[in-house]
């Protein structure tokens, strides 16, 4: 059986915690003055509109910009957690889904191990999204109404229901660093009167996703107070809560969106519902139309992206936080991501190739390997050429942002960017 | 297309190279006096019938008793190299298959890779097996005469013939440290009559595989000399070629068919046939008659087994060399080896369970996951199952034949087998 959270169950939460609204308050308000123990957004260097930034939580300093690599259901596929601690892949936060976790193995299985970190054994960052653009991708599957997402299971086809606060309450069990609100996604290709309504919804569940975050915020501190935990521990904080912006490709709804959404307040602002099909100019055209609006003091999150190239030119426009399945799943179907593009693994031209994935690359895997085995160890359906070629792409990624996190820092990045463009497009064979 | 060499390519060889007997006796014997940096095999201790040695071959030392990781198809299938090279895992010889090797990529993508070390990126020993054993377990697939084995591949269906002269030269071409003869095998029920057919076709092919092999190494050791290879480079030593003994469950037969393979003369001798659907206590008669009247001076490896008693019941007869897939084979089907027997990671019972593989291990997986993680990770589908419960298994297996070697060399294998024995008998839920 899953575990289930009903709507209900939070109401029943606030009934039992007559003084939440208060307490909340105070918890948030005792967080806030804790400076550098609780979570904190520094910007140290700009060059235009990117920006070098620390931001702090409650499990350790994530230097931005960041991609942060998916753990969907509490692993990074294909790779250990010793390997992403490892100074050749460094990641300082992970991403968790909790539409994943949720359904397998369920929140009280993970609760009932002292929530997602010990469950998985990863004591560095995380992040959770809120399940609501992986409902709403299930498509004909899932039923939106004004309470939340019914849907069934990809697992098992049982009948499932996801709200605002049941995502909070779901995401306060699993206890990464930064939960997010309960989003609803709009068409890359949604008419206006479409993605207004929709950018509606998700203000209002935003409100929601926020009154129920501050109640297991409130509930959790005081659990952690009766267990005993001191002033120097920093899990006694609180998670934070980062805000989605909506509006499909039309400017004036996200405008609005990001108003609207800043007026309720988080600790973060993401963009969310780009990358779900429209073309690449307009993705590009709602960066940099809305990047430069978010407040400057905030983290700001493009979720779901990119490309290498999609990174430099939305960090170019302002954006701190990224996060892609692209690195892990194209690893997993034999694609290299290289400083000179894109390469197909199981192109028969490589058959012989003693050459390493990357020219450019110091990795292990681009140390020890070339094309050759790795095209064979794919071509014999070796699980070996995932876990390579995984590793290779995460290095590429995580290696990219510190480049691009230390041109940044040192007034290099136009530099850099012109650089890292160039050599992409020059490809592999010329 | 798949690479494939006949028998004529190996007699096209003999006649291009008139010299071959005068140059191979003449090999042989430079190799013979070369001490350490040849092939070589030295007891230092022994405990009744167990024996700790040290087996020196061109690409590094082996301490026997040895377990062998099996990299079928040029990969112990879901660790990477740099973890086999790990002080934790510290494998000193690895297995690679003819047979798959020998389909794909095919020989001539291994040499033109520099050979299967050069290939894959590992700088350790190797052993390749003869392809032997793997075309007879097609079954209904293959046909065996005199001359070899014809067989359906498992990958597209061609057409392929294996013989002792063919197996030799993609041996060669491989270019492990130890190949192996090309025999045949018998199964485990096998009458009197079909063992002893069976088993003189062995010694027929046995023979036949020396000629070649002693062909392969001379051609090897010319063109090593042409390309200017100097006295002080150990790789160009000849490799090293194990017989195989036969003779099912009869052991009269396997007496013989020791005897006979003695005369032929081999580097090393190893006991095939075994745990291919017999009796345990029938592999334990034949190993407990057969071992101790194989050659002392040369290792004795049991090909295919087995579990951990298995390894600790053989070492105490005096076997010296293992190799099988459990350790890896069963990781990825849930199985996890533990000091007080096996843990099926699937049963429900493990759903919480925040213990680890094995509470006597110190191993990377079992000092960081528990038993529930690695349950969801395997009811997932993930293959981080896979890799964590191959991992700690094969530590299982490396380090308790790491421990056996120290047992005999301090005298206290009687003592260790017992125990380990006794703990392994105890289960899981004692």
């Amino acid at each position: 059986m899953q575990s289930r959270l009903t709507a209900e169950d939070t109401e029943k939460s606030a009934e039992m915690n007559p003084r939440v609204s208060s307490v909340t308050t105070l918890a948030h308000s005792a967080v806030q003055n804790d400076g550098m123990n609780s979570f904190n957004f520094e910007v140290n260097a700009t060059e235009g509109a990117a920006r070098a930034a620390t931001l702090t939580s409650r499990r350790g300093v994530i230097e931005t910009p960041v991609f942060m690599p998916v753990g969907t259901a509490g692993t990074v596929k294909g790779v250990r957690f010793e390997e992403l601690e490892s100074p050749e892949l460094d990641a300082r936060i992970i991403l968790g889904n909790t539409y994943h976790l949720w359904l397998r193995p369920g929140i009280e299985t993970i609760k009932a191990c002292g929530g997602l970190h010990n469950f998985i054994g990863w004591n560095r960052p995380m992040l959770t999204d809120s399940g609501g653009f992986q409902v709403w991708s299930l498509g004909a599957l899932r039923k939106i109404t004004e309470e939340g997402t019914g849907f069934r299971s990809h697992i098992d086809g049982s009948l499932c229901f996801l709200s605002p606060e049941i995502s909070m309450q779901v995401q306060a069990g699993l206890g990464a660093e930064i939960a997010m609100a309960f989003d609803e996604c709009a068409p890359g290709e949604a008419t206006h009167d479409e993605a207004r309504q929709s950018m509606e919804l998700t203000l209002r569940w935003a409100k929601r996703s926020k009154a129920a975050f501050e109640v297991t915020q409130a509930v959790s501190l005081r659990q952690l107070s009766n267990e005993g935990a001191t002033q120097t521990d920093n899990l006694r904080y609180r998670q934070a809560l980062f805000g989605i912006i909506q509006g499909s490709s039309h400017l004036d709804l996200r405008r609005e969106s990001l108003q609207r959404t800043v007026e309720i307040g988080f600790d973060g602002y993401a963009i969310g519902g780009l990358s779900v099909g429209e073309e690449k100019h307009v993705m590009m055209e709602v960066i940099e139309d809305i990047v430069p609006r978010m407040p400057a003091d905030k983290p700001r999150y493009l979720m779901g992206v990119g490309t290498p190239e999609d990174l430099i030119e939305a960090v170019a426009r302002g954006v701190d936080m990224f996060d892609c399945v692209l690195p892990t799943r194209n690893g997993r179907t034999g694609q290299a991501f290289t400083s000179r593009g894109k390469l197909n693994i199981k192109n028969a031209r490589y058959t012989l190739d003693q050459k390493p994935l990357d020219e450019n690359c110091a990795c292990s895997v681009c140390r020890r390997h070339t094309r050759a085995f790795i095209r064979h160890l794919y071509q014999s359906g070796e699980m070996l050429a995932s876990i390579l070629l995984t590793h290779h792409n995460l290095v590429f990624f995580l290696d990219t942002m510190k480049r691009v996190r230390q041109a940044i820092r040192s007034g290099q990045f136009a530099k850099f960017r012109r650089e890292f463009t160039e050599q992409l497009n020059c490809g592999l064979e010329s």
